[in-house]
């Protein structure tokens, strides 16, 4: 009968709207709109060999343990998180990093569980994984850092980690650093990697890097977990000080959520195995080593934030005419941690009226009739008003796109500063509000 | 025909299914599941009479304005935002507020523009908006204070208050101060009134005061907007200090956001009508006063953070065993700003890893080994690892209250703090996403 046939129809697409509605558009998420097109290149670097396994800490069915076999002669350096209650494995690595050694080095990364605020068993997880890592692969102990990313407070199940050691030895290969990008992965939705080849009297040498990061992300002295390694023949002072410096313009110049990490790391391993002669301070060679390798930091940086908790768009924010450059920073990164600033790009609303308000509040010194905002190309709002060359509809079509620069000009001296950050939706709050369960 | 009947049934119910679906639960949202059973009965305050009207501001079919009158003889006190972006009309009432006074005084109030970011014009709107009221209600115009509230950065059309001035000069009544609770609403979902009367000397002092607030709140020295008034004899000094004080421990102890608004203003207006004696600096009436403001004053700024935006929880964060009052204040804020933990409260998670998180980025000394966190009765960390008592279950239920309290002990001295905060929820992201739209 027609008007039955048409009733069970009827039953049948309802069914399927209501499933579809009860279906929440966050699930569908997978990975960042905001990824790079694929992952790239990483050239291979002499002297440095990763592997990875299915260690099973937290996760099923992915890799969650990396590790790194460093060549003897290798130097390493870092910077490290400024909490508070920074984790085992930081406090640990910290305390190896200052000194020089013409041992190998390995490095250990879990993901799953960051063994932070494990209190004594914390401590004695970091020893176990040394020791065992130290005695596989011949290298003193003092030699082995680990790090570890994940649920804070639970204890870690190191005993998981060393059994798949034999594993992870055995698999070592100098090809392996994409495979590693994936290992150390929590909330990220896409593998981090970056790299440079750069000459050195017309011989090559490489620095390729990967990192971790996607929420928690206001990084304070270092970020997050990154790992970068390069070729080059470079002593440790120097390469120390490039790294500090390179860290101040990219880590530590991003902040997904203002939220401080208590594992932050960055490691940068020199093999010193490139044919291009050693690297000395302030020569023209520091100099092309120093652009490359801010480079890849900055690349790894971005791609932190553009791998946000929920982030939908990738937000630079300039500030100029500051006091000092202190205080452009104490702008930026109040505009860029702002939660209404970040709402409002969400909506892509031109929300200028919150730009003001992030100035006004950032301690730092400020004439509201002086402050002019530009929401990329367009002038905004000058002499503490809304310029009147401004249309709505210009800044509303501006803030559809997924790139966004906000433009702040205090107008009283030349301190500058450049931070980037993203939105902030609805799906933030979804993976927050259920990480754990 | 059975089968037919059936199936229009089913029609009905999934069409029903559908609906409730697709109407969102924030839709359903009106008024906030944390805001008091009633609006309390308010004293009246004699000398201080208050009308309103719906001037068209910005807002259609509700009241957007209040005007108060004090007779002569009232004493004015304020506290007002830090921003150094602040509005027009908080410079123009800080740069009068200072002076004693024998004249009566007015306090004019719009809702929907908050006359802030307008240059040059937004001066211009305050002072025709004193003018006019000064006029009409014979005041100087240095007794006049306005304050504005709503979207910033556009140009506030005073002329449309102006307009409904006649009308608001007729309904001065000592009895419309919950009116005016109302007209001076933004986003908040409910008016915000609260009261004491004590005794001095056996006779009888009131205090009632409104405030509004829900988005923006993170007050640096006052709050939102906020207007007590008292028929206590006191002097402008005495007053003054009292209201500083109680400043600090009330509407500065509390967060919704992190954000600071340009527009943050609390007038405490004394008529000295009351038959009481003066209340002097020191005695055991100004304790009482103290006291009673106190209570009328935290009660006001709680009532700020139950209506913060999208809020489902109120939250105590105490923190105590810092080194100092100020380090633990630090901590208290890095607890109630902290996004992550905002969202963990939001899905009901113990997530006691993110507070330790909070206290290591808080600038604050710590010692992450001799932490101590509750959440209320029950211990979950101590010496910084989990408490051997917890259970993840005890903390899970307590997690479902809508009243919670996150209890830090640093162990290191005895500094301690308290602020109170809500949850960071989807609804918070609704409404400033597409707040202007």
């Amino acid at each position: 009968m027609g008007a039955k046939k048409k009733l069970k129809r009827k039953v049948k697409s309802l069914k399927a709207a209501l499933k579809a509605q009860m279906t929440p558009e966050v699930k569908k998420v997978t990975v960042s709109p905001l990824a790079p097109a694929a992952f790239p290149d990483l050239p291979q670097v002499k002297g440095a060999r990763f592997a990875t396994a299915a260690a099973g800490v937290r996760y099923t069915g992915r890799t969650d343990v990396m590790l790194v076999q460093l060549d003897p002669g290798t130097v390493m350096v870092g910077t490290f998180t400024r909490s508070a209650t920074s984790a085992a494995s930081v406090q640990d690595a910290q305390a190896k990093i200052a000194g020089d050694s013409p041992d190998g080095a390995c490095i250990l990364v879990n993901s799953g569980n960051a063994n932070a605020f494990t209190g004594a068993r914390g401590q004695e997880s970091v020893k176990e994984i040394c020791a065992a890592v130290a005695q596989k692969l011949g290298v003193p102990e003092t030699r082995v850092f680990t790090s570890s990313t994940g649920v804070i407070g639970e204890a870690l199940p190191h005993e998981r980690i060393i059994t798949v050691l034999d594993d992870l030895v055995k698999g070592l290969d100098e090809s392996g650093l994409p495979a590693a990008a994936r290992a150390i992965m929590t909330t990220d939705t896409f593998p981090k990697g970056a790299a440079a080849t750069l000459e050195i009297e017309g011989m090559p040498v490489r620095i390729a890097g990967i990192a971790k990061g996607s929420g928690m992300i206001a990084p304070d002295m270092a970020t997050m977990l990154v790992y970068i390694f390069t070729d080059a023949k470079i002593s440790r002072p120097v390469l120390q000080a490039l790294v500090s410096r390179q860290t101040g313009s990219s880590f530590n110049c991003i902040t997904v959520d203002s939220d401080t990490s208590t594992s932050d790391m960055l490691l940068v391993a020199a093999t010193g195995q490139a044919d291009a002669p050693e690297i000395v301070a302030n020569s023209e060679a520091a100099k092309a080593f120093d652009a490359a390798l801010g480079a890849v930091m900055l690349d790894l940086a971005h791609q932190v934030v553009r791998d946000g908790e929920g982030a939908t768009k990738f937000v630079e924010v300039a500030v100029s005419g500051a006091r000092s450059d202190a205080d452009a920073r104490k702008v930026a990164f109040s505009i860029a941690n702002s939660p209404l600033v970040k709402t409002a790009v969400a909506g892509e609303d031109p929300n200028w009226g919150r730009i003001v308000m992030a100035v006004g509040k950032s301690g730092a010194e400020a004439d509201r009739d002086r402050l002019s905002i530009r929401f990329g190309p367009h002038l905004v709002a000058v002499n503490g008003q809304v310029a009147p060359s401004y249309e709505e509809d210009l800044g509303a079509s501006y803030m559809k796109g997924q790139d966004l620069v906000i433009g702040v000009d205090l107008r009283l001296g030349t301190g500058a500063a450049t931070v980037w950050t993203c939105d902030l939706t609805n799906r933030y709050i979804e993976i927050n509000a259920d990480y754990r369960s």
